[in-house]
């Protein structure tokens, strides 16, 4: 059978859903990732990182959200026949660790974690395999001083990236205020939580879909039913008008203090028990955080916020940057959400039968890299490496010996190690290294012991907008003695 | 059926042959590889981070050693039937990039890749199945100037970590002047190079043995074979005397300079082209090193360094460590081999069918972090965050406004967020966190507006030596005024 040959080659392709990172794709991350672990760890979290792979038994059913299918990991079978995955996430990793290590971790234990996880899912536009997480929590502390401390935390965290105040909000809210709130509106009987949970689950998706239905398709929902406009029929809550107006007068419940929201949150709740408990909660918050100087400049209470609402069990808060940026029809809209987090007091319990509080936050990395540069915020380092260029491969050695030098100073320098022949694609190169400086001496400049130093920069300028009388007149090079090599190209970068 | 129901919970364990990192563990791995990151990028190398899964047809049967069973990654089928697994090293993702962006990246590429690598391998002690790599390598570049800078970087990296100058040696030598050595042996044949395989596969796994079995063994593993102490036979490679000769010569060509050195090797391979070609090259190294006043204390030309002979086409250099540490059995020993690496011009072959020339070294993550620890270079951070105790649960807000005080003068602090009921148990807990002072205001000391600071470390220093009345007459506490609380820590840190 005679084979093509160049079909036995394999190709050579990032799998589907995957993608590479390159230079400052991954300079800008760490950077951002670094300042933000900078705080976490002097607010006394320590870095935790597990292994990629985790047996499919301790991963279980802990997804972070219901709406996600189960089965969206990547997962084999090893050697004994148990099935191990990537993760898919940084929180079922620590349930594991926070179980398996319980008696050695000090407790409170307070961890930040940083690094990739993988889903096996349909990957499309900005939807990849494999993604970072950036995530803090602390496992053991029953207190909503816990729950203060992340928002405060994460507050910092943004400002010390580069959001600046005014241009982020932390919205904080409790998942027992709007139970609560369901309690009153007769869809939750603390009796009997299985009874109503359709009916909840279509309360807290029309609550989400605010923003794009309007008060009118809320409150259709909540009622009898709303027909879109395509004619297509979505089945309601069943609520009477009074009812609906309870969780429309939660949505509505912000006001301009925290202790004004929470006041209104009380009336809310009034009658049921959970209810108070949260809204109590949410007063504690916003005192502690009062206490140490946040303010609603920063961090707010707002009940809108219905995050992740089936795995949550108290304060639950979300980071909003609140500047505007077009979108990709050039329409002005508000940034967005890039953290949130919450309550969840059952991570430990499927381990060890154990209740075990917890709250955590987690920052969108790829969403808050991408506001850094949509603020100018990250990216600043464009410049690439001096060249130092070879006109003659006998000199080698002395080439080397100025990339050396240059180095020993602290600049960043390279060698031109192409094939040295065609000077043009030397030239050419520095180029697509973004180069400040090219450094060139043949042996014509080696006699008289000087090197030619190329402004590639002003090059650049004077060749996009000048004259030909101009550039002649600003030649965008210099001659130096060899012996000011550094010095030269220093007083050329500054 | 009735099921148990613990038998129903998940363990919660690592998979075998993986580990998790805490704390220390994860910062001063991070502090290690962010130096070494340094020396990269000034030298112009760009950070590239490739996605953990490749297709298994990308990573091909390119394993950095030809021993290692090709097997040996963890894969699985996606949902259009290609295989994917997780890549098992940094090379092979590299070449799959090279290839796949090759009219994107200048050329040369400068990279360096930092990152976990994934094998199916048998666990064992110190042996696990995912660990760290941390690779630069230089691809399209033919010039030995690369190789020279490979080695030269190589050597900043390890003096920047914080191994000193002569604690370390770069040893390179030349896979080309070996084969002239087998050429001359007789045991190669440059116009059928399959012949003598076997042979030569006997005589490389005998030099590589010289350590263990001295010349007598070498020797005899050369000529008819080798009877070891159980009276096992090996089969040897058959040479004549002769040609035993030219092989141990050249293990024991090393002399004081690199330029006497490659004197010697040139009289071994006088009649090989292939050889002398090696020879010319390993002067151009030394000579170019020289050039940078990298000498022979720091990188040397050195015959007997045979490492991945099956791979590497031409240079080849390790690091090693010339310091003496203990064995698991007291007995003394040099610490050895942290990085190694060469030139291996097929990389981008297999994908395009273009030969690309590339070198490049991988330093031994695990290895170089523990030759740190041995020489007490890493681990300065074992002090843990200031500890705010909880006296009286009715004010939280008092003590998370000092914690953010410290916190904003940037010290590491922490509220205790444990139920405060047991002070001796706050007070284990910031034991257990090695917190340096304990911050500790109950209602008397509130009315009194003062603050009591407990120095813990001193107070360990007194428990542990201190006899009762020294104890009484030196007590490791003091009391501030609380506006005075982040200047009076910040003096009992110093």
């Amino acid at each position: 059978m005679a084979k093509d040959k160049a079909s036995r080659r394999p190709r050579a392709e990032t799998p589907k859903g995957f993608r590479d990172y390159f230079g400052a794709d991954v300079t800008e991350r760490k950077a951002m990732l670094d300042a933000v672990a900078e705080v976490y760890h002097r607010y006394g979290f320590d870095p935790l990182e597990t292994s990629a792979v985790e047996t499919v038994e301790a991963l279980g059913k802990f997804l972070p959200d219901v709406d996600r299918p189960n089965e969206g990991v990547f997962g084999w079978q090893d050697e004994d026949g148990d099935w191990l995955a990537l993760r898919y996430d940084l929180t079922a990793p620590l349930a594991r660790v926070a179980a398996q290590f319980r008696n050695d971790l000090p407790s409170p234990y307070r961890r930040y974690a940083m690094g990739p996880v993988w889903r096996n899912e349909k990957p499309g536009p900005g939807r990849f395999r494999q993604f970072y997480q950036c995530d803090a929590d602390t496992v053991g502390a029953a207190s909503v001083a816990a729950d203060a401390e992340i928002c405060a935390m994460l507050s910092d965290a943004l400002e010390v990236v580069g959001i600046p105040r005014g241009d982020y909000i932390v919205r904080v809210n409790n998942r027992k205020v709007l139970n609560g709130v369901m309690e009153v509106a007769g869809v939750l009987d603390p009796s009997d939580p299985a009874k109503f949970e359709a009916e909840r689950g279509i309360v807290l998706r029309a609550i989400d879909k605010i923003d794009r239905l309007g008060e009118t398709g809320v409150r259709a929902l909540l009622g009898a039913g709303r027909k879109d406009e395509s004619g297509d029929f979505t089945k309601g809550a069943g609520l009477s008008d009074e009812q609906a107006e309870v969780v429309m007068g939660f949505m509505a419940a912000r006001r301009d203090t925290g202790a004004a929201t929470a006041a209104r949150l009380r009336e809310l709740v009034g009658a049921s028990t959970l209810g108070c408990e949260g809204v109590q909660e949410l007063e504690t918050i916003a005192e502690l955080l009062d206490a140490q100087g946040y303010g609603p400049d920063r961090i707010v209470v707002d009940p809108a916020v219905v995050r992740g609402l089936g795995y949550y069990t108290g304060p639950v808060f979300e980071a909003e940057l609140t500047f505007e940026i077009l979108d990709e029809k050039g329409r002005k809209r508000q940034f967005g959400s890039v953290a949130g987090g919450g309550r969840y007091d059952d991570l430990v319990k499927r381990f060890t039968g154990q209740s075990v509080p917890a709250t955590g936050v987690s920052i969108g990395v790829d969403r808050l890299l991408a506001a850094l540069r949509a603020k100018g915020r990250a990216g600043a380092e464009a410049q690439g490496p001096v060249v130092v260029t070879v006109m003659d491969r006998d000199r080698l050695g002395d080439y080397m010996a100025m990339v050396g030098e240059l180095r020993r100073a602290g600049l960043r320098a390279e060698l031109y190690l192409g094939n040295p022949k065609n000077f043009g694609n030397q030239l050419k190169y520095a180029d697509a290294r973004k180069s400040p400086v090219a450094v060139i001496q043949g042996s014509d400049e080696a006699a008289r012991g000087v090197v030619v130093l190329k402004d590639l920069v002003l090059g650049a300028q004077i060749a996009a907008g000048a004259s030909l009388e101009q550039w002649k007149s600003r030649p965008a090079q210099v001659e130096v003695p060899r012996a000011d090599l550094v010095r030269a190209v220093q007083d050329m970068l500054s």
